[in-house]
């Protein structure tokens, strides 16, 4: 296993115009990525098979380049991706590596022993999966120590947060440089202590929407309402603070002891009254037809539309506050 | 039981200048409903027997002042509340009651008898509890129908959302009722069919914050790294899109469905794995140790004041596009 000195850590973890980074799959995390990548000035190079993949990275980019103006994050020399099928050429000189092909850990860990006979040693390999553990996906890897899990929400131009998760073999330099690079990138990055399934977005994301499916399978609300208590009385308050930080500040200036000692075990009673629903059949009816209701006839397409442009504006407008903290 | 007719329900649910509002008691939600009420330009009549009740509700107005300005929501002729230990006097003329005493079931009840004996019996009486049931509440009064719980995130004048939930006793007109008078104001209301510990909004909140925990205390990361998952990872997409609706645009054109098609069964091994912490004395000082590193020695009051300055601007922002949706 090579560890690369801190002089070549330093330089591979400041991304910069002409800093080669391979992307490989050009599904829509791929091209998210490809997207991002590209218009924040680096070389990109992208992997894929398909015949589509070229077109599919192309569109993502004219999508991402609205979007990373109204965040403040597109260069002043973007560059345009090179989609090709020829992984030697992807990965040769790449410094980072983002891998994004499906969720199949076989399929995974063959690509990696391609790749590792193709790039240099040093370079980080990242896997953007959001289902597998990375100490099972570098197990017979050649060199695991520069593997890592660097799981993006999505799409990858627009959402701030880059998870990354070491496994077993991952070493201290390969996260620290996979962090470094994504900052660089004006990501904001939260390296993992332990692996778990579905790391924290989706974890806690899930917790949330268990109670959501419990509350509308026990006829308390509908989907539109239910969806409504959040948009309308939780969403705003977690732009700007966390869940803990929320209970911290409702505790007076004894913060988190004081609110645990009032409020703990009203708290206590609620998870013990929370939900454990199962998506069987008819549970998914009653999502499908809540949600059918909710929609009001609107497509999914108008839909994802409408809310993209929606939350571009709020995470823009969350941004300007983030850079500029003191002008109000 | 007297119900009133169609045509006085009209007049008392559209709030307006010189109609009378009372709120009963002046802790933290009592003196955010006057301040509310009062910036809205309503007669309000405010019932404490503590001594700095009157300082309270001043002083609240003056935090809210500037928070309704910036929503859109100030009234052209704010009034000053009327801060008095007189029940009778409070609640004689109102034609909404707004209980707000501490989460005692007796307390509210004894509470009740009084208003009764003094209020118009088609005043609706809606509590702010978020702990107790409306049928518990009003079993024993002697027009039930006309009572309901009607919750507010705190602070009652800037957060949007009232929950509103009837009782086994509680009449369609009340409800209806309630239901126009904050939607009046500027609120949204969600009508719960069923009463539910917690109701939406804290059952919500509680479901994500036990995952938070389990993560902090299986040492998957620290407080601030769970805290930073929720504001730069899920936050910004809650305040406009449920968690219903994220689910159903992630599903492609056939939506929720398809969604549940393909990852339903991730879902539920997410769910599997989800903990189930408890709030024992370990636990709690490791959530006060890691809050306290989060907070890096800042103290509440002003993690308070930036965090209300910073909801403020969000609320605002997304009420200017809520308001104009064809804006851009």
């Amino acid at each position: 296993m090579t560890a690369p000195s801190p002089a070549s850590i330093g330089s591979s973890s400041m991304p910069g115009p002409g800093e080669r980074v391979a992307v490989l799959g050009a599904g829509v995390i791929g091209a998210g990525w490809a997207a991002f990548f590209a218009l924040s000035g680096l070389d990109v190079r992208v992997y894929d098979i398909g015949v589509s993949a070229e077109s599919s990275v192309m569109s993502t980019i004219e999508r991402a380049r609205p979007v990373m103006a109204a965040l403040g994050l597109l260069s002043d020399r973007p560059t345009i991706p090179v989609v090709t099928s020829d992984l030697e050429h992807t990965v040769a000189t790449a410094v980072h590596i983002q891998e994004t092909i499906p969720e199949n850990l076989e399929m995974k860990r063959r690509l990696y022993a391609e790749v590792e006979s193709f790039a240099p040693s040093t370079s980080v390999i990242a896997s953007s999966s959001s289902a597998l553990k990375p100490s099972l996906l570098q197990a017979g890897m050649a060199h695991p120590g520069r593997f890592l899990v660097a799981h993006p929400c999505n799409p990858p131009y627009l959402m701030p947060v880059v998870e990354i998760v070491g496994g077993e073999l991952t070493q201290p330099w390969a996260i620290e440089s996979a962090r470094r690079f994504y900052e660089a990138l004006g990501k904001q990055t939260v390296v993992l202590r332990r692996e778990v399934v579905g790391h924290l977005v989706n974890r806690l994301q899930a917790a949330l929407w268990r109670e959501a499916v419990h509350l509308v399978v026990e006829g308390v609300a509908s989907v539109a309402e239910v969806d409504l208590a959040v948009t309308a009385g939780l969403g705003a308050r977690w732009t700007v603070c966390g869940p803990h930080e929320i209970f911290h500040l409702s505790g007076g200036p004894q913060g988190m002891a004081a609110f645990l000692e009032r409020l703990g075990p009203s708290v206590e009673t609620w998870w013990d009254d929370l939900g454990h629903p199962r998506l069987d059949p008819a549970t998914r009816q009653v999502l499908i037809d809540g949600m059918r209701e909710s929609a009001a006839g609107r497509t999914v397409d108008e839909m994802a539309l409408a809310r993209d442009r929606k939350v571009v504006d709020v995470m823009a407008f969350l941004k300007r506050g983030i850079d500029q903290p003191g002008t109000r």
